[in-house]
Protein backbone atom coordinates (compact mmCIF):
# COMPACT_ATOMS: atom_id res chain seq x y z
CA UNK A 1 0.00 0.00 0.00
CA UNK A 2 1.22 3.16 -1.27
CA UNK A 3 1.45 5.96 1.98
CA UNK A 4 -1.05 8.70 2.66
CA UNK A 5 -0.42 12.44 2.32
CA UNK A 6 -2.57 15.16 4.24
CA UNK A 7 -2.26 18.36 2.71
CA UNK A 8 -3.60 21.62 4.09
CA UNK A 9 -5.81 24.03 2.23
CA UNK A 10 -5.17 27.48 3.61
CA UNK A 11 -6.17 30.98 1.81
CA UNK A 12 -9.62 30.27 2.17
CA UNK A 13 -11.13 34.04 3.18
CA UNK A 14 -13.78 34.60 6.10
CA UNK A 15 -16.85 32.91 4.99
CA UNK A 16 -19.97 35.05 4.54
CA UNK A 17 -23.63 33.69 4.66
CA UNK A 18 -24.25 32.77 0.91
CA UNK A 19 -21.02 32.29 -0.11
CA UNK A 20 -19.89 29.16 -1.98
CA UNK A 21 -17.72 27.15 -0.30
CA UNK A 22 -17.18 24.57 -3.13
CA UNK A 23 -15.31 27.55 -5.02
CA UNK A 24 -13.87 29.17 -2.01
CA UNK A 25 -12.37 25.92 -1.44
CA UNK A 26 -11.25 25.31 -5.25
CA UNK A 27 -9.98 28.55 -5.66
CA UNK A 28 -7.15 28.19 -2.21
CA UNK A 29 -6.83 24.74 -3.34
CA UNK A 30 -5.50 26.24 -6.39
CA UNK A 31 -6.41 24.83 -9.78
CA UNK A 32 -5.58 21.19 -10.66
CA UNK A 33 -4.63 20.42 -7.20
CA UNK A 34 -7.71 18.06 -6.21
CA UNK A 35 -7.79 15.31 -7.48
CA UNK A 36 -9.94 12.17 -8.24
CA UNK A 37 -10.18 10.40 -5.00
CA UNK A 38 -8.82 12.88 -2.52
CA UNK A 39 -11.55 13.29 0.68
CA UNK A 40 -11.39 16.55 1.29
CA UNK A 41 -12.24 17.06 5.34
CA UNK A 42 -13.77 20.53 5.86
CA UNK A 43 -14.08 22.06 9.29
CA UNK A 44 -17.93 22.66 9.68
CA UNK A 45 -17.51 26.63 10.41
CA UNK A 46 -16.81 26.71 6.71
CA UNK A 47 -20.13 25.43 5.67
CA UNK A 48 -21.78 26.28 8.59
CA UNK A 49 -21.29 30.41 8.30
CA UNK A 50 -22.24 29.82 4.04
CA UNK A 51 -25.63 28.48 5.20
CA UNK A 52 -26.08 31.36 7.54
CA UNK A 53 -26.09 29.18 10.62
CA UNK A 54 -24.97 32.44 12.63
CA UNK A 55 -26.60 33.72 15.61
CA UNK A 56 -26.57 37.60 16.76
CA UNK A 57 -27.26 37.09 20.49
CA UNK A 58 -28.65 40.63 20.68
CA UNK A 59 -31.50 38.83 19.11
CA UNK A 60 -31.26 36.20 22.13
CA UNK A 61 -33.94 36.29 25.36
CA UNK A 62 -32.98 33.89 27.64
CA UNK A 63 -35.06 30.92 28.99
CA UNK A 64 -34.91 31.56 33.15
CA UNK A 65 -33.26 28.29 33.31
CA UNK A 66 -30.61 29.44 31.09
CA UNK A 67 -30.17 32.84 32.94
CA UNK A 68 -29.97 30.37 36.36
CA UNK A 69 -27.55 28.02 35.06
CA UNK A 70 -25.19 31.09 33.33
CA UNK A 71 -25.26 33.10 36.53
CA UNK A 72 -24.21 30.49 38.58
CA UNK A 73 -21.19 29.42 35.97
CA UNK A 74 -20.37 33.32 34.93
CA UNK A 75 -21.38 32.24 31.31
CA UNK A 76 -23.57 34.62 28.56
CA UNK A 77 -27.35 33.28 28.97
CA UNK A 78 -28.30 34.29 25.59
CA UNK A 79 -25.28 31.80 24.12
CA UNK A 80 -26.58 29.08 26.97
CA UNK A 81 -29.86 29.46 25.74
CA UNK A 82 -29.03 29.09 22.36
CA UNK A 83 -27.15 25.82 23.13
CA UNK A 84 -30.71 24.80 24.67
CA UNK A 85 -32.09 25.50 21.72
CA UNK A 86 -29.74 23.18 19.36
CA UNK A 87 -30.45 20.61 21.80
CA UNK A 88 -32.75 17.73 21.60
CA UNK A 89 -31.52 16.13 25.51
CA UNK A 90 -29.59 17.32 27.89
CA UNK A 91 -27.18 14.73 29.14
CA UNK A 92 -25.21 16.59 31.59
CA UNK A 93 -24.83 20.46 32.69
CA UNK A 94 -22.15 21.33 34.84
CA UNK A 95 -18.74 23.25 35.55
CA UNK A 96 -20.90 25.72 32.88
CA UNK A 97 -20.83 23.34 30.21
CA UNK A 98 -23.27 21.53 28.56
CA UNK A 99 -23.09 18.00 26.86
CA UNK A 100 -25.97 17.64 25.29
CA UNK A 101 -27.57 15.21 22.31
CA UNK A 102 -27.95 17.68 19.23
CA UNK A 103 -31.27 17.37 17.42
CA UNK A 104 -28.84 15.61 15.04
CA UNK A 105 -28.16 13.31 17.41
CA UNK A 106 -24.49 14.55 18.32
CA UNK A 107 -23.74 14.41 22.07
CA UNK A 108 -20.76 16.70 22.17
CA UNK A 109 -20.07 19.77 24.34
CA UNK A 110 -22.88 22.96 24.32
CA UNK A 111 -24.69 21.46 21.13
CA UNK A 112 -21.45 22.61 19.16
CA UNK A 113 -22.45 26.28 19.19
CA UNK A 114 -19.19 27.86 19.20
CA UNK A 115 -17.66 31.88 19.32
CA UNK A 116 -14.61 30.90 18.10
CA UNK A 117 -13.22 31.59 14.85
CA UNK A 118 -16.19 33.68 14.26
CA UNK A 119 -15.92 37.54 13.56
CA UNK A 120 -17.86 39.67 15.98
CA UNK A 121 -17.96 39.48 20.06
CA UNK A 122 -21.42 38.83 19.73
CA UNK A 123 -22.35 35.91 16.78
CA UNK A 124 -22.11 32.10 17.90
CA UNK A 125 -21.60 29.72 15.15
CA UNK A 126 -24.25 26.51 14.74
CA UNK A 127 -23.68 23.42 13.51
CA UNK A 128 -25.02 23.33 9.90
CA UNK A 129 -28.75 21.81 9.90
CA UNK A 130 -28.07 18.90 7.79
CA UNK A 131 -24.36 18.06 7.44
CA UNK A 132 -24.55 15.25 5.46
CA UNK A 133 -26.22 17.55 3.06
CA UNK A 134 -23.79 20.30 3.40
CA UNK A 135 -20.92 17.37 2.36
CA UNK A 136 -23.32 16.04 -0.71
CA UNK A 137 -23.24 19.98 -2.37
CA UNK A 138 -19.88 20.25 -1.79
CA UNK A 139 -18.85 16.80 -2.92
CA UNK A 140 -20.91 17.44 -6.22
CA UNK A 141 -19.44 20.39 -6.85
CA UNK A 142 -15.81 19.68 -6.14
CA UNK A 143 -16.41 16.55 -8.01
CA UNK A 144 -17.27 18.03 -11.16
CA UNK A 145 -14.69 20.72 -11.14
CA UNK A 146 -12.08 17.43 -10.91
CA UNK A 147 -14.20 15.59 -13.41
CA UNK A 148 -14.25 12.69 -11.07
CA UNK A 149 -15.09 10.74 -7.94
CA UNK A 150 -14.03 12.69 -4.52
CA UNK A 151 -15.22 12.11 -0.92
CA UNK A 152 -16.18 15.19 1.75
CA UNK A 153 -16.55 14.85 5.33
CA UNK A 154 -17.43 18.09 7.25
CA UNK A 155 -15.53 17.64 10.70
CA UNK A 156 -15.75 19.07 14.01
CA UNK A 157 -13.96 18.37 17.16
CA UNK A 158 -16.18 16.38 20.16
CA UNK A 159 -14.75 15.97 23.46
CA UNK A 160 -15.60 12.48 24.30
CA UNK A 161 -15.77 10.14 28.03
CA UNK A 162 -13.25 8.13 29.75
CA UNK A 163 -10.37 10.33 27.55
CA UNK A 164 -9.32 13.73 28.57
CA UNK A 165 -8.87 15.87 25.21
CA UNK A 166 -10.88 16.98 21.87
CA UNK A 167 -10.47 14.68 18.85
CA UNK A 168 -11.53 15.50 15.32
CA UNK A 169 -14.46 13.46 14.15
CA UNK A 170 -16.92 13.62 11.19
CA UNK A 171 -20.35 14.94 11.54
CA UNK A 172 -21.58 14.75 7.48
CA UNK A 173 -20.22 12.77 4.48
CA UNK A 174 -20.49 12.36 1.10
CA UNK A 175 -19.07 9.79 -1.68
CA UNK A 176 -17.72 6.87 0.78
CA UNK A 177 -18.43 4.45 3.50
CA UNK A 178 -17.73 6.07 6.78
CA UNK A 179 -17.32 2.97 8.20
CA UNK A 180 -15.30 -0.03 7.34
CA UNK A 181 -16.45 -3.58 8.10
CA UNK A 182 -14.03 -6.03 9.03
CA UNK A 183 -16.73 -8.32 9.92
CA UNK A 184 -16.53 -12.05 8.62
CA UNK A 185 -13.15 -11.46 7.10
CA UNK A 186 -10.27 -13.30 8.77
CA UNK A 187 -6.76 -12.36 9.93
CA UNK A 188 -3.31 -13.19 8.50
CA UNK A 189 -3.88 -16.51 10.88
CA UNK A 190 -7.53 -17.74 9.88
CA UNK A 191 -9.02 -15.92 12.64
CA UNK A 192 -12.22 -14.26 12.21
CA UNK A 193 -12.57 -10.62 12.89
CA UNK A 194 -15.53 -10.53 14.97
CA UNK A 195 -15.53 -6.97 16.84
CA UNK A 196 -14.21 -4.95 13.82
CA UNK A 197 -16.07 -2.42 12.45
CA UNK A 198 -13.72 0.62 12.25
CA UNK A 199 -14.54 4.56 12.19
CA UNK A 200 -12.88 5.47 9.38
CA UNK A 201 -14.50 8.86 8.69
CA UNK A 202 -13.17 9.49 12.12
CA UNK A 203 -9.93 8.31 11.85
CA UNK A 204 -9.78 10.35 8.35
CA UNK A 205 -11.14 14.21 9.89
CA UNK A 206 -8.54 12.89 13.16
CA UNK A 207 -5.70 12.68 10.45
CA UNK A 208 -6.95 15.94 8.69
CA UNK A 209 -6.83 18.32 11.73
CA UNK A 210 -3.46 17.38 12.43
CA UNK A 211 -2.40 19.86 9.59
CA UNK A 212 -5.31 22.57 11.00
CA UNK A 213 -4.63 22.91 14.31
CA UNK A 214 -6.96 25.81 16.04
CA UNK A 215 -5.34 28.70 15.29
CA UNK A 216 -3.71 28.34 11.91
CA UNK A 217 -6.31 29.49 9.44
CA UNK A 218 -6.42 26.04 7.72
CA UNK A 219 -10.24 24.67 7.90
CA UNK A 220 -9.93 22.29 4.95
CA UNK A 221 -7.38 19.67 4.39
CA UNK A 222 -7.12 16.94 1.38
CA UNK A 223 -6.30 13.63 2.00
CA UNK A 224 -4.51 11.70 -0.74
CA UNK A 225 -4.84 8.29 -1.67
CA UNK A 226 -6.65 6.83 0.89
CA UNK A 227 -8.79 3.74 -0.34
CA UNK A 228 -12.22 4.78 0.72
CA UNK A 229 -15.15 2.77 -0.24
CA UNK A 230 -17.98 4.46 -2.34
CA UNK A 231 -20.97 4.22 -1.41
CA UNK A 232 -24.08 6.21 -0.11
CA UNK A 233 -22.77 6.36 3.59
CA UNK A 234 -23.71 9.03 5.99
CA UNK A 235 -22.59 10.88 9.16
CA UNK A 236 -25.69 9.39 11.04
CA UNK A 237 -23.89 5.77 10.28
CA UNK A 238 -21.52 6.65 13.01
CA UNK A 239 -24.25 7.65 15.80
CA UNK A 240 -24.48 4.36 17.87
CA UNK A 241 -27.82 2.79 18.68
CA UNK A 242 -28.52 3.58 22.19
CA UNK A 243 -29.75 0.25 23.35
CA UNK A 244 -25.98 -1.09 22.11
CA UNK A 245 -23.80 1.37 23.74
CA UNK A 246 -21.86 -0.30 26.34
CA UNK A 247 -19.07 2.86 27.04
CA UNK A 248 -21.88 5.44 28.70
CA UNK B 1 2.50 24.27 6.78
CA UNK B 2 3.60 21.46 4.32
CA UNK B 3 1.65 18.10 4.36
CA UNK B 4 2.12 14.97 6.30
CA UNK B 5 2.70 11.97 5.17
CA UNK B 6 1.62 8.20 6.63
CA UNK B 7 3.61 6.12 5.12
CA UNK B 8 2.87 2.11 6.04
CA UNK B 9 5.70 -0.21 7.25
CA UNK B 10 5.00 -3.72 6.03
CA UNK B 11 7.22 -6.97 6.18
CA UNK B 12 7.14 -6.74 9.61
CA UNK B 13 7.51 -11.56 10.72
CA UNK B 14 5.73 -12.78 13.02
CA UNK B 15 6.56 -11.94 16.52
CA UNK B 16 8.09 -13.67 19.08
CA UNK B 17 8.61 -13.16 22.98
CA UNK B 18 12.05 -11.73 23.89
CA UNK B 19 12.07 -10.33 20.11
CA UNK B 20 13.28 -6.80 20.07
CA UNK B 21 10.59 -4.78 18.65
CA UNK B 22 12.83 -1.98 17.54
CA UNK B 23 14.93 -3.94 15.40
CA UNK B 24 11.92 -5.54 14.04
CA UNK B 25 10.76 -2.09 12.50
CA UNK B 26 14.20 -0.72 11.23
CA UNK B 27 14.75 -3.76 9.56
CA UNK B 28 11.49 -3.78 7.66
CA UNK B 29 11.00 -0.13 7.69
CA UNK B 30 14.39 -0.40 5.94
CA UNK B 31 18.08 1.38 6.77
CA UNK B 32 17.55 4.90 6.35
CA UNK B 33 13.90 4.93 5.91
CA UNK B 34 12.79 6.64 9.89
CA UNK B 35 14.13 10.27 10.28
CA UNK B 36 14.58 12.91 12.92
CA UNK B 37 11.61 14.13 13.75
CA UNK B 38 9.43 10.76 12.62
CA UNK B 39 6.06 10.17 14.80
CA UNK B 40 6.52 6.05 14.62
CA UNK B 41 2.69 4.96 15.04
CA UNK B 42 3.03 1.13 16.52
CA UNK B 43 0.46 -1.61 17.02
CA UNK B 44 0.75 -2.28 20.92
CA UNK B 45 0.55 -6.68 19.54
CA UNK B 46 3.75 -5.77 18.63
CA UNK B 47 5.18 -4.98 21.33
CA UNK B 48 3.17 -7.28 23.90
CA UNK B 49 4.23 -10.06 21.87
CA UNK B 50 7.69 -9.02 21.87
CA UNK B 51 6.70 -8.95 25.95
CA UNK B 52 5.48 -12.24 26.20
CA UNK B 53 2.12 -10.95 26.63
CA UNK B 54 0.62 -13.97 25.47
CA UNK B 55 -1.35 -16.16 27.93
CA UNK B 56 -2.15 -20.00 26.41
CA UNK B 57 -5.69 -20.54 27.43
CA UNK B 58 -4.94 -24.14 28.62
CA UNK B 59 -3.02 -22.81 31.62
CA UNK B 60 -6.30 -21.01 32.31
CA UNK B 61 -8.79 -21.45 35.38
CA UNK B 62 -11.81 -19.92 34.69
CA UNK B 63 -13.73 -18.47 38.07
CA UNK B 64 -17.43 -19.32 39.01
CA UNK B 65 -18.35 -15.81 37.36
CA UNK B 66 -16.25 -15.87 34.08
CA UNK B 67 -17.96 -19.68 33.62
CA UNK B 68 -21.28 -18.06 34.08
CA UNK B 69 -21.56 -15.17 31.56
CA UNK B 70 -19.30 -17.58 29.02
CA UNK B 71 -22.08 -19.79 29.50
CA UNK B 72 -24.86 -17.25 28.78
CA UNK B 73 -23.28 -15.39 25.94
CA UNK B 74 -21.56 -18.56 23.73
CA UNK B 75 -18.21 -17.44 25.14
CA UNK B 76 -14.69 -19.15 26.14
CA UNK B 77 -14.85 -18.89 29.96
CA UNK B 78 -10.76 -18.98 30.17
CA UNK B 79 -10.54 -15.99 27.88
CA UNK B 80 -13.70 -14.06 30.15
CA UNK B 81 -11.40 -15.28 32.88
CA UNK B 82 -8.24 -13.72 31.56
CA UNK B 83 -10.47 -10.06 31.01
CA UNK B 84 -11.42 -10.20 34.24
CA UNK B 85 -7.67 -10.58 35.86
CA UNK B 86 -6.37 -7.39 33.82
CA UNK B 87 -9.50 -5.84 34.57
CA UNK B 88 -9.51 -3.28 37.68
CA UNK B 89 -13.10 -2.37 37.36
CA UNK B 90 -16.08 -3.43 35.06
CA UNK B 91 -18.03 -0.60 33.96
CA UNK B 92 -20.93 -3.06 32.06
CA UNK B 93 -21.21 -6.81 31.01
CA UNK B 94 -24.06 -7.50 28.66
CA UNK B 95 -23.94 -8.76 25.06
CA UNK B 96 -20.95 -11.17 25.59
CA UNK B 97 -18.63 -8.26 26.02
CA UNK B 98 -17.15 -7.05 28.79
CA UNK B 99 -16.29 -3.19 29.07
CA UNK B 100 -13.99 -2.32 32.12
CA UNK B 101 -11.56 -0.32 33.38
CA UNK B 102 -7.53 -1.87 32.52
CA UNK B 103 -5.18 -1.60 35.63
CA UNK B 104 -3.59 1.02 33.42
CA UNK B 105 -7.16 3.08 33.65
CA UNK B 106 -8.14 2.29 30.17
CA UNK B 107 -11.40 1.76 29.53
CA UNK B 108 -11.93 -0.32 26.46
CA UNK B 109 -13.70 -3.65 25.54
CA UNK B 110 -12.49 -6.86 26.64
CA UNK B 111 -9.72 -5.01 28.97
CA UNK B 112 -7.75 -5.06 25.32
CA UNK B 113 -7.63 -8.85 25.50
CA UNK B 114 -7.35 -9.99 22.15
CA UNK B 115 -7.53 -13.47 19.86
CA UNK B 116 -6.74 -12.06 16.56
CA UNK B 117 -3.63 -11.53 14.93
CA UNK B 118 -2.39 -14.33 17.25
CA UNK B 119 -1.11 -17.44 16.01
CA UNK B 120 -2.82 -20.47 17.90
CA UNK B 121 -6.30 -20.77 18.26
CA UNK B 122 -5.65 -20.86 22.26
CA UNK B 123 -3.75 -18.03 22.88
CA UNK B 124 -4.66 -14.74 23.70
CA UNK B 125 -2.75 -11.53 23.65
CA UNK B 126 -2.96 -8.81 26.46
CA UNK B 127 -2.02 -5.16 26.36
CA UNK B 128 1.38 -4.59 27.43
CA UNK B 129 2.24 -4.22 31.24
CA UNK B 130 3.44 -0.85 30.94
CA UNK B 131 2.62 0.82 27.40
CA UNK B 132 4.86 4.01 28.18
CA UNK B 133 7.93 1.81 29.01
CA UNK B 134 7.28 0.18 25.81
CA UNK B 135 7.00 3.22 23.95
CA UNK B 136 10.30 4.71 25.67
CA UNK B 137 12.43 1.59 24.74
CA UNK B 138 11.40 1.82 21.16
CA UNK B 139 11.81 5.65 20.93
CA UNK B 140 15.35 5.13 22.74
CA UNK B 141 16.55 2.41 20.49
CA UNK B 142 15.22 3.94 16.98
CA UNK B 143 16.51 7.44 17.92
CA UNK B 144 19.81 6.17 18.33
CA UNK B 145 20.00 4.30 15.27
CA UNK B 146 18.18 7.55 13.21
CA UNK B 147 20.49 9.96 15.22
CA UNK B 148 17.97 12.50 16.04
CA UNK B 149 14.90 13.02 17.91
CA UNK B 150 11.94 11.16 16.97
CA UNK B 151 8.23 9.86 18.66
CA UNK B 152 6.71 6.93 19.49
CA UNK B 153 3.08 6.29 19.90
CA UNK B 154 1.93 2.76 21.06
CA UNK B 155 -1.58 2.41 19.59
CA UNK B 156 -4.98 -0.07 19.83
CA UNK B 157 -8.14 0.37 18.68
CA UNK B 158 -11.31 1.25 21.07
CA UNK B 159 -14.88 1.61 20.91
CA UNK B 160 -16.45 4.41 22.32
CA UNK B 161 -19.22 6.10 24.04
CA UNK B 162 -21.79 7.79 22.06
CA UNK B 163 -20.61 6.60 18.44
CA UNK B 164 -20.36 3.85 16.33
CA UNK B 165 -17.11 1.70 15.39
CA UNK B 166 -13.79 1.79 16.93
CA UNK B 167 -10.89 4.17 16.32
CA UNK B 168 -7.00 3.70 16.90
CA UNK B 169 -6.06 5.53 20.06
CA UNK B 170 -2.46 6.19 22.13
CA UNK B 171 -2.13 3.73 24.81
CA UNK B 172 1.69 4.78 25.37
CA UNK B 173 3.70 7.69 24.47
CA UNK B 174 7.55 8.28 24.42
CA UNK B 175 8.92 11.67 22.58
CA UNK B 176 6.39 14.10 22.47
CA UNK B 177 3.07 15.56 24.60
CA UNK B 178 0.07 13.71 23.22
CA UNK B 179 -1.95 16.76 24.25
CA UNK B 180 -1.72 20.09 21.94
CA UNK B 181 -2.90 22.98 24.58
CA UNK B 182 -4.70 25.85 23.05
CA UNK B 183 -5.85 27.00 26.05
CA UNK B 184 -4.88 31.16 26.72
CA UNK B 185 -3.83 31.13 23.00
CA UNK B 186 -6.45 33.28 20.31
CA UNK B 187 -8.26 32.46 16.94
CA UNK B 188 -7.69 34.88 14.02
CA UNK B 189 -10.42 36.76 15.35
CA UNK B 190 -8.47 37.74 18.73
CA UNK B 191 -11.43 35.22 20.78
CA UNK B 192 -9.83 33.31 22.94
CA UNK B 193 -9.70 30.01 22.98
CA UNK B 194 -11.31 28.18 26.00
CA UNK B 195 -11.97 24.30 25.50
CA UNK B 196 -9.58 23.52 22.76
CA UNK B 197 -7.09 20.80 24.25
CA UNK B 198 -6.39 18.31 21.67
CA UNK B 199 -5.53 14.90 21.97
CA UNK B 200 -3.13 15.00 18.82
CA UNK B 201 -1.53 11.24 20.06
CA UNK B 202 -4.84 9.73 19.38
CA UNK B 203 -5.27 11.79 16.61
CA UNK B 204 -1.58 10.42 15.10
CA UNK B 205 -2.82 6.70 16.17
CA UNK B 206 -6.09 7.69 14.06
CA UNK B 207 -3.98 8.86 11.19
CA UNK B 208 -2.06 5.60 10.82
CA UNK B 209 -4.80 3.36 11.09
CA UNK B 210 -6.10 4.42 7.90
CA UNK B 211 -2.85 2.77 6.27
CA UNK B 212 -2.63 -0.23 8.80
CA UNK B 213 -6.32 -1.94 8.02
CA UNK B 214 -6.66 -4.99 10.16
CA UNK B 215 -5.88 -7.53 7.69
CA UNK B 216 -3.37 -6.12 5.66
CA UNK B 217 -0.06 -7.03 8.21
CA UNK B 218 0.87 -3.67 8.56
CA UNK B 219 0.92 -3.11 12.37
CA UNK B 220 3.51 0.18 12.18
CA UNK B 221 2.74 3.78 10.40
CA UNK B 222 5.08 6.09 10.49
CA UNK B 223 3.67 10.03 10.27
CA UNK B 224 6.45 12.26 9.04
CA UNK B 225 6.17 16.36 8.85
CA UNK B 226 3.96 16.36 12.28
CA UNK B 227 5.67 19.11 14.14
CA UNK B 228 5.38 17.29 17.39
CA UNK B 229 5.96 18.80 20.82
CA UNK B 230 8.99 17.52 22.28
CA UNK B 231 8.16 16.66 26.10
CA UNK B 232 7.90 14.32 28.82
CA UNK B 233 4.39 13.34 28.21
CA UNK B 234 2.99 9.70 28.68
CA UNK B 235 -0.32 8.02 27.65
CA UNK B 236 -1.62 8.66 30.99
CA UNK B 237 -2.32 12.54 30.37
CA UNK B 238 -4.69 10.67 27.79
CA UNK B 239 -7.18 9.32 30.60
CA UNK B 240 -9.97 11.62 31.85
CA UNK B 241 -9.81 12.31 35.90
CA UNK B 242 -13.03 10.76 36.77
CA UNK B 243 -14.89 13.66 38.06
CA UNK B 244 -14.57 16.08 35.56
CA UNK B 245 -15.71 13.73 32.92
CA UNK B 246 -19.19 15.24 31.53
CA UNK B 247 -19.65 12.08 28.85
CA UNK B 248 -20.10 9.04 30.78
Amino acid sequence: MKGLEILPVGGIPEVHPGDDPASLIARAAGENFLMTGDVVVVTHKVVSKAEGRLVDLATVEPSTLAKGFAARHDKDPRQIEVVLRESKRIVRMDRGIIISETHHGFVCANAGVDASNVPGDETVCLLPLDPDASARRLRDTLASKVGGDLAVVISDSFGRAWRYGITNVAIGVAGMEPLADYRGERDEHGYPLTASVLAVADELAAAAELVMGKTMGIPVAVVRNYPYEKGPGTGRDLLMEPGRDLFR
